[in-house]
């Protein structure tokens, strides 16, 4: 008796997810340690510790009505208003707290976008490799995601194609840079030539194209590279931002929208987010989590243990003859399959206890994702079975 | 460039929010103590002490990578187990973990089972007057929500109208007791007559009809009225649950489905609504506030002090000469409006800086809801003001 939608929902539920739930069914069986369930983005480095200590002071301090009491429905306005400050700071825009939508994780926030824009039948383009949860947020809507396939020769978006592929049931455009699952952080270059493209575009069907960048990984980059910030690129920008990763807090479900007032319909999308909020059942983001990280902005995880991570494991991949792309961010690897196949290449993998998820989860097969926010011990020792698995193709 | 849906939607965006901002406008103006604001469900008892104790104990001792991480959608095992042996106990049941899914508040639980179980075109059948988002929760899954028509003689369902309803479309009936905007607690009567309904209905279309009860309101009751438990009168009964008011957490987005295994389809179901959790973008409920509930299960806001409430407002409303239906529990008290049009009444209210929501967002035209969930001073000085309103209209 659930929805048709839903039976086919379920039968193809997240592969991602499903490897999390055997990871734990694995590691009950042969001892955590034994286990190398390289499956989810779920941080490994603990939240700051002043997140622990704001949390501790305003449940000691503040009034609990204010801290646990209803409050407009895109947030509370002294938190909207740091975020605002905060951004304006770092990037030198102008916004207010109005442009500041509190939300419920990213996730959340892709959904109060989509549910604000989409009607039926409106097409979202994203680039491959993307985050296989844009499809379900896309249809949730009865929207349709359009995919560009994949550059593999540096997995920078493919521009030709894209230009190609906007019509005018094209809504909006969904990109992901510091990238799941490749870690690579789209260039300045590449945003001035898809500006051009969509403003091009723009003019062709007289009607705006948003494009909407879903940005939790923004603050983990490695080395000195620097993540463009997209609405200096293109003016039709909505943000989406989680602190899910930059902090730690995956669990806690907070996040925000930056619904800047130079896009076109700016006063509408602003209002149409707030209710769109509401009406998905979020109602708002959760309270002290939103008064927790207004008091730590400029916090940060640490991210020295995934560089070092990332570091080992790609060079220890490499040495047994795997091919992959070198991440400049977030806390993924994309590893070229040995073979065609790459849920084959998973299933073999998995003989080993390494749990790794299929490129093809992600529009892009013969590639396989590792997520590498683990224990550095698992790294090391993942290592000597990685070799064994490359043994297997004649690596 | 908003969705055709949305457009209509932001018009119309409730009234109730609508109002909450005004209060604060007004506030801002006037001071507070001169506005009687009585628009939102907004709890003014703080809080259960153990609530911030637990948070501040789980914060310093527990690890952090485990309070704020992911987990199942569904909600940490423990968290779930421990919300269904405390089912178990109160109601005879014999529910384990897999029977509970933690939810974002109610409002999610409810999006949750729609995703869930809706096609389009299905039909969900609710009691007038019923809390106005119903209606988008159901549209949200392009369903169609069916209204019977209040009785006001003691806005207990009604049940002639309902069997008559009932249609092959019929996938699922939503209840709400105790009762928002009436406060009314639905009887075991009523219950029993509403399942040999179903039960008959059931038969003769040959497909299960399930019965949503959104029970926010549980714990909230005056004297010793007893909150019948609805899945021992009907068997396809599932349970959304919220902690928003009953621990005056409703800034927090707290609540669970209970998914009992009895249910036709039971196993179908508890996979989609995991699943619909996160492709909503929900993800999970917030994790401190699962482990925070789980160990406060006993807890409960203090009652005493709704109920001085209740008596005083109740009292001096009917002194005035206004109609007023008796709350038995929530914090709503439902008034007849001594003209038929609700709204202008509203308006002419708003005068005296009392705040107050038209039936007609309830589905009951003629009456108003009165939230008492506020300070008792309001509660006192408001009655001067109500007198006067009241002298408008010759009572």
């Amino acid at each position: 008796m659930i929805s048709k939608k839903m039976v086919d929902l379920v039968k193809g539920s997240s592969v991602i997810r499903a490897m999390f739930e055997e990871g734990q069914k694995l590691s009950r069986q042969y001892g955590a340690e034994n286990v190398y369930d390289f499956s989810l983005g779920n941080p490994n480095v603990p939240a700051p510790q002043k997140i622990a200590d704001s949390m501790v002071e305003i449940l000691r301090n503040e009034d609990p009505l204010y801290v646990h009491g209803y409050m407009s429905n895109a947030g509370f306005p002294e938190v909207r208003k740091a975020v605002a400050d905060s951004l304006n700071e770092r990037f030198k825009t102008d916004y207010t707290f109005e442009n500041i939508v509190m939300t419920v994780g990213a996730a959340s926030g892709l959904n109060v976008i989509f549910k604000t824009l989409l009607d039926p039948g409106d097409e979202v383009i994203t680039f491959a490799p993307f985050f296989g949860e844009y499809r379900n947020y896309v249809s949730n809507y009865d929207g349709k995601l359009v995919i560009i396939s994949p550059n593999t020769a540096d997995f920078q978006p493919k521009l030709d194609e894209f230009k190609e592929k906007i019509t005018d049931k094209t809504k909006a455009v969904l990109i992901n840079s510091p990238n799941n699952p490749t870690g690579v952080v789209y260039s300045a270059e590449t945003y001035e030539k898809m500006s051009a493209i969509l403003e091009e575009k723009q003019r062709e069907f007289s009607h705006p194209i948003y494009l909407i960048t879903d940005e939790p990984y923004r603050e983990l980059v490695y080395g000195d590279i620097e993540v463009p910030y997209v609405p200096k690129y293109y003016k039709n920008t909505v943000v989406g931002y989680s602190f899910s990763k930059s902090l730690s807090l995956p669990g806690e479900r907070i996040g925000y929208l930056v619904i800047p007032s130079c896009i076109e319909d700016a006063e509408d999308i602003i209002s149409a987010a707030s209710v769109a909020t509401r009406i998905l059942g979020y109602v708002n983001a959760p309270s002290l989590q939103q008064l927790a990280v207004a008091r730590c902005l400029n916090e940060k995880s640490d991210i020295s243990y995934y560089e070092r991570n990332r570091n080992t494991l790609y060079e220890g991949l490499m040495k047994c003859g795997f091919t992959c792309q070198k991440p400049e961010g977030a806390f993924y690897l994309f590893m070229k399959s040995p073979i065609e196949d790459d849920r084959e290449f998973c299933n073999t993998a998995k003989k080993y206890n390494i749990l790794i998820v299929p490129g093809t989860t992600f529009g892009c097969s013969g590639y396989v994702r590792i997520a590498y926010c683990v224990a550095y011990e698992t790294i090391v020792n993942s290592l000597l079975k990685f070799r064994l698995l490359a043994g297997e193709y004649g690596l």
